[in-house]
C-alpha cells in the first residue's frame, strides 16, 4: 500500500518517467522505514575508498561483500550501495531481497591526485541494469579543479540511467583546493553542494552533516543579515533541505558525532527535526559486530519512525 | 526474507544475470503468494485482443486501465500484465506498487489474418525500462505458418530484455493451420508449446490448461506405450511441467473450467497437485464486480498457499 | 493561464515526459477553444489521399498549402495537420502561429492495393522537429491484413517522437478485408479501433463518427445483454470515449452528417453530449469559400464552448 | 545578379535550408535560361531504362556519356541528369561546367516486374556529394502496388539529401495495375502524381505532359461540375501547376508531340502559357545529330525566354 | 496574429529551419511583450552559479524552482531560463505555460578554476526536447584561456539543437586572464563578445550592459578616430547591436544600475533607445518579494512597450 508520505515525495518527481519513480518507490517502500518517507541506506565503498584493512579489520566479517548485504537485510535498511565488484559478488545470492545502488565512480587513497581529486568511473548503467539495481550512485567533489570532468560524467550517466528507469543518487562531497578543510563541511558549502547535485539531476542527494562553520565571506554576511539560523543540527539540516529545491528532493545525511552513540542519535534527531529524509550510515555501522550494528541501525530507524 | 521455495526456484535461473533474477524474485515475492513459490498474475490485454466492449461491458469499471492495477493490488496478485497504452496510462499513479509485465506484441480480431496469425510488435524493451516493468511479455503461436517471424522477434527481444535485467514471459498459444481446433489445447501440443517457449529463453511460460486430447498420432502411440497419464488435470499439468525442463522453468496456466466457480477451483487444485507454478487469470476475474473478483482471486491464492 | 479543464486532461498523461505534455498543452491552449479542454483540428491531407482536383477544385484557393494555414488561423483552430510537403511549403511563413501536426504516413487512391491497404511512411520525427511541429500523426487501418506492418511502424515512430517531446496522434480507420463497408463505421468497430490506437500509445486518437450498426456478432449479443445504448450520436460517442481508457485519452471525431449544416451541428452537439473532446474537420471546411468555412468552424467551436 | 523571377521562385523554398536553396539557385541561374525562372534539363538515363542500342544507335555519339555533358553545355541547358556510372565517367572533365542531377534509382526493361514495377536504388546521397551534383533525382510510379517501397525510399533519401544541402528532383510517372495505359498520362492522374511528389518533399517535380483524358470517374464528374478546363495543353499544364502547391513548386514537363518539330514547339508554347517552369528533353534531343539537337534545344529555350 | 515587428525579426533567421524560427516566434510572441519584438527573460541559475544561500536567502520563496516559474508567469516574461534540475522539478506542473530555456552549462564559485574558468556541461539537447524547452542556453567566457573548449562545446550543441528545431541562446561573458576586471564590461569587449556569440551561431545573444570603458588600445584609437559614440547607455547599446550583425541578431542585456530603481529604469530606456531587444533580469527581480518583483518587471516591460 502506498502511503501518503511516499505519494507526496513521489509527486516531486513528476518530471521523471514512471521507471525512475518506480525505483524511488522501491527504495522508499522497502525495509523497516518503508512507507514512512524516511530512509536509512547502508553504503559500503570504504574498501575501495580507504583500503580494505582500514575498513574491515575492525570487524573482519566485513571483508566479505555478502556480509553487508545480510547486514542491510537484517537491519531493514531501505537500500544497499556498493561498487561494481561487491555487487557482482553478492547480488546473485540476494537477488530481489533489497534495492541496490551501484556506485559508478570510486576513488582510492593510493592515487597521488593532490588537492583536486576526481574519482574514476568504475561501472556503467548497463552494469546496474544487468545486476538488478534500483539506482546508480556517483560522487562529485564540488570545490575540486576537476569539477568539469565530474559534472560532465554524471550528466551523461544520469541521462542514460533515467532513460532506463534507474534513479540517480549523487554523493556531493565538497573537496578541493578551493576550500579549507573546515570548509568541506561548512553549512554554506554543504547547502551549496546539495543544490549543485539537485541541479545536475540527482533524485537522491547525499551530503555530510554540516557544521556551523560558514566558509564563504559573502555567505556569512548574508546569513547574518537575513538571520539564517545555523546554530543547531536541525537549523543546518533545514537550511540544506531548503537549498535543495525547498524540500522537493530527497536529501540524506552521512556523518554525525562520533563521541558517543547517544550523541549520534541526537544528531539523527536533529536531522529528523530539520526535515532531513534520512541517513546513510557506513563505517559507523559495519565496523561494529553484526548484532550491535543491527541494534544501532534499528535505533536510528526508530528515531526516524518517530518512535 | 527470501524463502526456501523462492530460493529453490531462483536456483534454476543461474544462467540468467542477477538483474533477471532480481525481477523474477520481485514477482515471486510480491503479493499474497509472495514467498510461496506460487503465483497468480492478472493479465489484461483483452481490450486489444477481443475489443473493449466484449472485454469490459460486463463490468464497465474495467474500461479504465487503472481499475485493473487497483484490482491486482487489492487481490494481492504477484504481477499485472498489459499492453503499452494501458501501462503508460496507469503506471505513474501505481509506481512501485506492483511488478508489471509489459505485453510487447498484440493481435486484434479485426485483422483478417486467416488461419495463420502473427501478432504485431507494439512495444519495446526501452518502453518496459522507462515504465518501470519487471518483465516483458510476448505471445507466440506455435502451429502458425508465421512461426519463424514470431520466434525470431522474441529471440531479439529476449536478448535485449535480459541484457537490461528484465525477465521474459512467453505466452505460448498453439494456433494455426497445422492444428485442429481441438488440437490447440491438446495435452501433447500444450506440452510441446511450453517446451518451445522454454527453448526460446522464456523465464516464465504461460500456457492454456490442456485437455486430455492428444493431437499428434506419433505422440498418442508413444504416450500409450509409455503409459504417460493424461486423464486428470494434475496428470496433464505434471506432463507440461515435466516437458518444460523437468520443472526448472516457471509455468503458469490460463483457462480452466467455466461451468462453475467450484469447477474452476478444482482445476486450480489440479494445477497445484500437478506441480504447476500458478495461474494467470484475466476475464474470469476482471469481468466480475470488483469485490467478487477479489474474493475469487483470493480463493485461488488460498488453494495455491495450501490453505 | 492553465485552466482546470486542461490541467485535468494533462493529468491523464503523467506517463509521458514534460515535453509531450507541453506539446499537448500547446494544442489544448491554442485558438478559440484554448483552455476549454475541447479542440477542433484542421487536417488537410486529402490532396495526397484523394488527389488535388477532387480535393481542391471545389474551392481552388485550397491548392495552395498556405491557404489552409491561414484558414486554421482565421478560424482559431487548435492545430493544423498536413503531410510533409505542405508543411515544408507553408511553415516558414507561419512559424509560431499555430501548433502543427506532421502527418507521417499517407496513402493515395492511384495505388492498386486492393482490400487490405497500408499507407506509405512519408516523413520522419526528425522532419517534425526541424519543421517546428507539436505532434506527429499516423494512420492505421485496423482490419487490414497489413495491420502488423502499420502497428510496428507507428510503434517505432511513437517511441522516437515521444523521446523528443512530440505528441502522437493516431488516425484509426477500420478498413480491410476483415470488415464489411458498413462495418468500417460500426460503433463496435470504431470503439475497438480507438482502443487499439490508445494501446499503441496515441496521445490523441482520431476516429470517424460511428453509426448504430454493430459489425461483430459477439459484440452485438453482449451490447444487447448489457444494454449498451448506441441509438444516439451521444450514446455512441460515449461508448467510444469509454472504450478509450474510460475518457483518459483525447478522442476527436471526423465525419458527421452531410445532409445539412444543421444536421452537422446536431452531430457536434452529440459529440459534445457524449463527452467527445472535439472534431477534426477537413473537406467539410476547406471545400467551402473562406468566409463560410470560418463561420462554419466558429459555429462548431461555439457548440463545444457551450455557447 | 539574382533576378526578380528567381528570387520569387526561391521564396517558395524558405522551408529548405540555404544549401538546398543555393543548389536550386545554381540550376535556375545556369545556362541560356539562367535568371529567367524557366529551365530546360537534359536527362540521359535511357541507356539504363531502355537499353543502349534503343537509345543511342540513332546517334552513336551518344554511347559516350561525355557526349551528353557536352551537348548540355553547348545547348546551354540548366542541368544534366544521369545515373551514377555516366556521371562518374564524365563529371571529372566537366567539373563546375554545369549543375548535375544524379539519378538515384533506375529501372530496366529486362526485369520481369509485371504490371507493378519499382526501380532499383542505384546511387547514394554520398555519391551525389562527392561527384559535385546539385541535386538528386528519383523516380516514383504512383499507381504501382509497390508505391509504399518507392515512397519510403525517397522519404529517407530526401531527408538525407536536404540535410546535405542537395535539392531533390522527383520524376513522378503514374504506372501500375491500378491504371489503364491511357490513364498514365491522364490529366487528373498527372496532376495527382505531381501533387504526390510535392508532398513527398520534391523541390523540382518532373511529369509527362498530360493528355485531355480523365481517368478517375470521380475526378471527371468534378472537373465537369467545376468546369476545370483541360482542352488545351496550356489548360492542362495550368491544372498540374495549380495541383502542385498552386505554383509554388518547380514543375517541368517531358514528352510532347512527336508528329513534327513545330508540333513540339507548340506544346512548349502551351507549357509556357500554362505557367509551366520548363521542359526536360531527352531522346528528342540526344537522338538527333549534335548540331540539330543544339538548335532544337535552343529553339525551345527561346520560347521559354519569350523570344 | 503575427505582428510586423516579429515578422521582421524572424526574417533575419531565414538561414534557420522552420523549427528554430517557430521556437523564436514562441518566445517573441509570449507574455506581456508578446508581438512587440522586445523581450524580458527571467533567468535563474544563480543557485548553481553563486550558491543557494547567496541567491535565495534574500527572498526565501526562491529556494523552490516552482516559484520562479510562477514569477515568470505572473510578470508575463517571454521565457524562463534555468539549469536541468530546476526545470526537471517544475516543468511538469507548468507544461505549456511558458517558453523554457534549458541552461546547458554551469559554473559554481566553489571551483578553484583561477583566472581562466570554463563552465561544466550539465545538460543535453535531448534533455531540452524531453522537457519541452524552446531553446538551449550556453555560457561562453571570451577572454578565458579555455575559450577553445567552450567554443567547441557550443558548436556541437548548437548543431544538434538546431537540427532538432531548438533555438540557441548564448550568454557571452568576457572573463579570463586576458582581461582586466574593468575590461569585462568594457564597451569594445562586450561588443566583441556579442559578435563572437553571433558568429558561433547564437539565435539570441545575452551580454552585460557595457560601461564606457574601452579595454583594447587599438579599439580605443579607432573609436576616437571614427568618433564612435560610447558616452551614453544608448550609444553603447547601439554599438553592441551594430556589432552583432547590424541588428540582425536578437541581443538582450543583463545588469544595469543598482543604485536605485529609477536608475535601473533609465538604463532600460537607454537599451530601448539604443535598439536593444530587451533585458534578462535575474537577481534584481527574484530577490525582491513576489509582488514587488512583478511590479518591477512590469515596469521594465512598459518601457520596452513604449508606454
Amino acid at each position: 500500500m502506498m502511503t501518503e508520505q511516499v505519494r507526496k515525495i513521489l509527486s516531486y518527481y513528476e518530471g521523471e518517467n514512471p521507471g525512475v519513480r518506480t525505483n524511488l518507490a522501491r527504495i522508499l517502500n522497502h525495509g523497516t522505514l518503508g512507507g514512512t518517507g524516511k530512509l536509512v541506506i547502508l553504503p559500503v565503498d570504504q574498501g575501495f575508498e580507504h583500503g580494505p584493512g582500514r575498513s574491515f579489520a575492525e570487524n573482519a566479517a566485513g571483508y566479505d561483500p555478502a556480509y553487508h548485504f545480510q547486514l542491510a537485510v537484517d537491519a531493514g535498511c531501505n537500500a544497499h550501495a556498493a561498487p561494481l565488484g561487491a555487487i557482482l559478488a553478492a547480488a546473485p545470492a540476494y537477488a530481489g531481497e533489497m534495492p541496490l545502488i551501484l556506485k559508478l565512480n570510486n576513488h582510492d587513497v593510493l592515487a597521488p591526485d593532490g588537492a583536486d581529486p576526481a574519482p574514476a568511473v568504475t561501472g556503467s548503467v548497463q552494469d546496474a541494469l544487468r545486476l538488478g539495481c534500483a539506482a546508480v550512485g556517483f560522487t562529485i567533489y564540488p570545490g575540486s579543479a576537476q569539477f568539469k570532468t565530474m559534472y560532465q560524467e554524471i550528466r551523461g550517466i544520469a541521462e542514460e540511467a533515467k532513460r532506463c528507469g534507474l534513479a540517480v543518487v549523487i554523493w556531493s562531497y565538497p573537496r578541493g583546493s578551493g576550500l579549507s578543510k573546515q570548509g568541506e563541511t561548512a553549512v554554506d558549502v554543504v547547502a551549496y553542494a546539495a543544490h549543485i547535485a539537485a541541479q545536475l539531476g540527482a533524485d537522491i542527494v547525499k551530503v555530510k552533516l554540516p557544521t556551523a562553520h560558514i566558509e564563504q565571506e559573502e555567505a556569512r554576511k548574508l546569513y547574518q543579515a537575513r538571520e539564517v539560523p545555523v546554530a543547531s543540527v536541525a537549523d543546518r539540516v533545514r537550511h540544506v533541505i531548503q537549498s535543495t529545491f525547498a524540500g522537493k528532493r530527497i536529501v540524506v545525511f552521512s556523518g554525525g558525532s562520533k563521541t558517543s552513540e547517544e550523541a549520534f542519535y541526537e544528531d539523527v534527531r536533529g536531522i529528523q527535526a530539520g526535515g532531513g529524509f534520512g541517513s546513510i550510515v557506513g563505517r559507523n555501522s559495519f565496523q561494529r559486530p553484526h548484532d550491535q550494528a543491527v541494534a544501532f541501525l534499528k535505533k536510528i530507524m526508530a528515531i526516524y519512525a518517530g518512535k
